[in-house]
């Protein structure tokens, strides 16, 4: 019997529970190898696959999650809707060689008389945090919980959640988890829209005008290479391009510190152009690093 | 030269930040051998060093902390005059062959931006933690950083903080952290004095008052013992033994589930009496399990 191409790389092998975790890691800490932990909400896209690759070329065992944690989501949020996708997933895990994948149940994760949490750091304040009430606090303890099962060496996180990847850098630091956290950049589509497993929710339409934040942030950063110092100007300027696309649902636009994300009123180092706004009934978030000239 | 016989054992290593402490654990854990926490305050007696005589015998390495934790006091608590004797807590420590003590300084453990948390679960909701607001936070969010820190296998806690040995139980348990948690029982005085750093406070009279604690304790498993299964019947004797010795600040007497602590009615299995009470100045807790005849 012959397969067909596409499955002759090495399945990576699919876990639900805990224990077959501990399990399948338990090999490659004996024997000393890094484990590279890429947690994810399944839907994968190019910029998850960006970072399982990372993973893959600097540690020695890679691991992927794909767990919609419940916990993250607000009560008028998508968690409902939100894309599962696994099958599909874990063939484009195979493509680029995860070694396993973990894949729990919410009661796995969570079973009856789970109470402790992670109240996150002054970070996880601002922006997502303010606009998502209790976002972060889910974050964190599903990340922190994901670390301890995986007892990953290094984990790898996008840089298209700025602040998400903050909050986990500082949560791990302040916790004294011996992880290295690692961010690796945002990918997008040819025409700059950064990939996000919600685009799938955009209507052609939507999908143009969802163009206009990447487009914005852009703007920015032009305006801060011909000089512009001014944290206002920039955000107003950000608007300007929003405004122009008819995107009026803005949560945010902000110009912030890399660390803090505090805003800043002047570019005096590099800064942080972030956006988070709706397109129709999706909501969206980019940033953009911006170095001062 | 001649040295001192009690000096003939070989001294722990001493060590006060994170970074000696990682590379102290690190040998051991590359090499395979279990690695034992006893997380302490200091002022050390006979029931920590029981805790320390558990660990050597379980692990390959036994880890002693020493840290007078400031986020588990409350602001009118006894912080500072918490007894610090650390040189002394080491000669123990080296009789009882422990191998590393980690004595950090507030700053090597909450660095500035510090600010993430553990928000601890349900089982800390009463007694201790209601009395003590924030307390359990503090405890858990200490700990879980020390089990991080030392890379414990197995952690050792006294059954004397029965409340504090559920939460950090709980807490491990939810956040899937790899630690094996062991309570052991508590140390006495002759007399039935529970062993605690805060009894150097007593004077000689409330020495001999403090006596009344693990004496109604005790008269409480004595009517059990006898077929009182009524918690109601059991505080009240409790009550009655304390008020005989004119012990009237009293935070709780209870007779909970070994589980949750909550409190129960009947006993319809093993209990746990808990009592809490100032003793002069000095607050004074304890515990007695009680199995149902």
């Amino acid at each position: 019997m012959s397969t067909p191409t596409s499955l002759a790389t090495e399945r990576p092998r699919l876990v639900h529970t805990a224990e077959e975790l501990r399990a399948g890691v338990q090999a490659a800490r004996v024997a000393g190898r890094r484990i590279g932990l890429v947690p994810t909400m399944g839907a994968l896209h190019e910029g998850h696959l960006s970072l399982v690759r990372a993973a893959q070329a600097a540690c020695g065992l890679t691991v992927v999650t794909v767990f919609v944690n419940p916990t993250q989501f607000g009560p008028q949020e998508d968690f409902d809707k939100y894309p599962r996708t696994l099958a599909s997933d874990v063939d484009a895990l195979a493509a680029c060689r995860a070694d396993l994948v973990f894949a729990p149940s919410r009661e796995e994760m969570y079973p009856a008389g789970c109470s402790t949490c992670v109240e996150p750091p002054a970070v996880a304040r601002r922006w997502e945090g303010e606009c998502r009430p209790g976002h972060f606090r889910g974050v964190a303890t599903v990340v922190l919980k994901l670390f301890n099962l995986a007892q990953a060496d290094v984990a790898f996180f996008g840089q298209k959640d700025y602040q998400q990847a903050a909050v986990i850098r500082q949560m791990a630091q302040d916790l004294n988890v011996p992880v290295e956290i690692r961010v690796c950049p945002t990918v997008r589509e040819p025409d700059g829209l950064a990939m996000s497993s919600r685009n799938r929710y955009l209507s052609a339409d939507e999908r143009r005008q969802a163009l206009a934040i990447s487009r914005s942030l852009r703007w920015a950063d032009q305006l801060a290479a011909g000089g512009e110092r001014r944290a206002a100007k920039l955000a107003e300027a950000m608007q300007g391009v929003l405004a122009e696309a008819q995107i009026r649902q803005i949560d945010y636009v902000a110009v912030v510190d890399p660390d803090t994300l505090e805003p800043v009123s002047e570019l005096a180092g590099p800064a942080i152009a972030l956006i988070a706004a709706k397109v129709g009934t999706t909501r969206l978030i980019d940033n953009w690093r911006i170095e001062r000239t």
